[in-house]
């Protein structure tokens, strides 16, 4: 077959983790080192950009809230530059696979007869809130946790609706533009509105901020600014927990000698 | 102060990810190449230990069933290594701060004054899904995930109790003890038998097995055997979209060329 014998490319759809490049992994390291072109979007660091040095790098991600390229039209740009026999790496910030998009890149690759890969990456939905010493489960405290896109009231609502009352740690991710409807739903449910809340920027990041507050506060606190950033709300009691934890938590270069 | 003048030991919570040291950070390898001690679970590669060439290697995890040491005889550890001084890594399966009770121990090294971090990991919540060909979240499919531990039925009953059906997808990790009480509580609140699930043993392994079915099967096709294993359930319809994406998605290492 022509696949066997002329050099067949192929995509690697690679979840960059929250920011810092620390927090790529060793497959993902090595598929950037390797790859020949690199699709990444806003969110991904220029120093992992750099673990590509030999790769075309194609940015198509959104600049001031519009999307530089469609879905279809990165769809089909992965597609292309693997059928022209390229390692082609798709670098998304976080998990591929969670809010990513990844599927529907995944689904388009295996329609067109492209061998891909996913490589899970660190997502925002777990570490945003570790990174700040809040840990979405804990003993005794949340046995489980629930992760909505906050990006449309469509999105959010039909599962935070029902949610039983104080039953689990909610992590809300580009959810700032709805903060104030979500906290008002959750307070009509029943949830109180001492249930202790953060408000996390940049996680991972050297900008990284950690805002802590109440359910009913939420709403109040953010500058008109502040809503259009990307920014993880995490919602529980756990968050009360950061208040023992972040007392000794040390960033993550600090630690190393 | 004395902490200053003499080499003050530290402890890092790292997370391992899902198992292929391959899904280790980048940050997660430093710490274990310079740990002078490494306290890891029972779900922790053996090739992981292997770049901690200097350390001392300590089982704390479980053997057959039982922990080798208890939660407060492993702060304890934590605590008196650094405090001899030494570099400490704490190597947990996936994410520290999610179902590992890293929550625990970030308490007890905040309590006693030792310095510490969380490395976050790649979490088997989103992973395991994700290497099976299936995205915790799609547009159109599902907007949100639901993250439970299946351990014991007061640690996911309350949180599965409310939700609306068919509103997120649902991850349990922990739960192939308790499939059947799971689906039939699910089915009870109104989720339909037909809604397609998986069950994914060893992700990320060469030991990785996906089992698709429907929620109103879950309970009939597993081995007793396997209910002791670790397993990771994902229940929704994203679960469908394994048929069209894992038609092309190759393993890992298959790729590299």
């Amino acid at each position: 077959m022509m696949t066997d014998v002329f050099r067949r490319g192929s995509v690697s759809l690679v979840g960059a983790g929250p920011g810092d490049p620390d927090l790529l992994t060793r497959r993902a390291i090595r598929r950037l080192s390797e790859a020949d072109v690199v699709f990444y979007d806003a969110l991904v660091d220029r120093d992992a950009l750099d673990l590509a040095p030999n790769a075309r790098r194609v940015f198509v991600g959104k600049r001031a809230g519009r999307p530089a390229v469609t879905q279809d039209g990165i769809n089909r740009l992965l597609v292309r530059a693997a059928r022209r026999g390229l390692r082609v790496v798709r670098l998304k910030g976080g998990d591929p696979f969670v809010f990513g998009r990844g599927g529907e890149e995944a689904l388009a690759l295996a329609a067109a007869g492209v061998p891909f890969e996913i490589v899970p990456g660190v997502s925002a939905a777990t570490s945003a809130a570790g990174l700040a010493g809040i840990p979405v489960t804990h003993r005794g405290v949340a046995s489980g946790f629930v992760v909505v896109s906050g990006h449309a009231e469509d999105a959010y609502r039909p599962i935070l609706d029902g949610l039983t009352p104080q039953s689990a740690t909610i992590v809300v991710l580009m959810g700032l533009g709805h903060i104030e409807d979500i906290s008002t739903l959750l307070i009509a449910r029943g949830w109180k509105a001492q249930t202790p809340a953060a408000v996390l920027f940049g996680a991972s990041t050297a900008e990284s901020e950690v805002w802590t507050t109440t359910l009913g506060e939420l709403k109040d606190g953010l500058n008109v600014s502040d809503r259009t950033a990307p920014g993880t709300i995490v919602i529980g009691e756990v968050v009360r927990l950061r208040g023992a934890i972040a007392s000794e938590v040390v960033p993550g270069e600090a630690i190393a000698r």
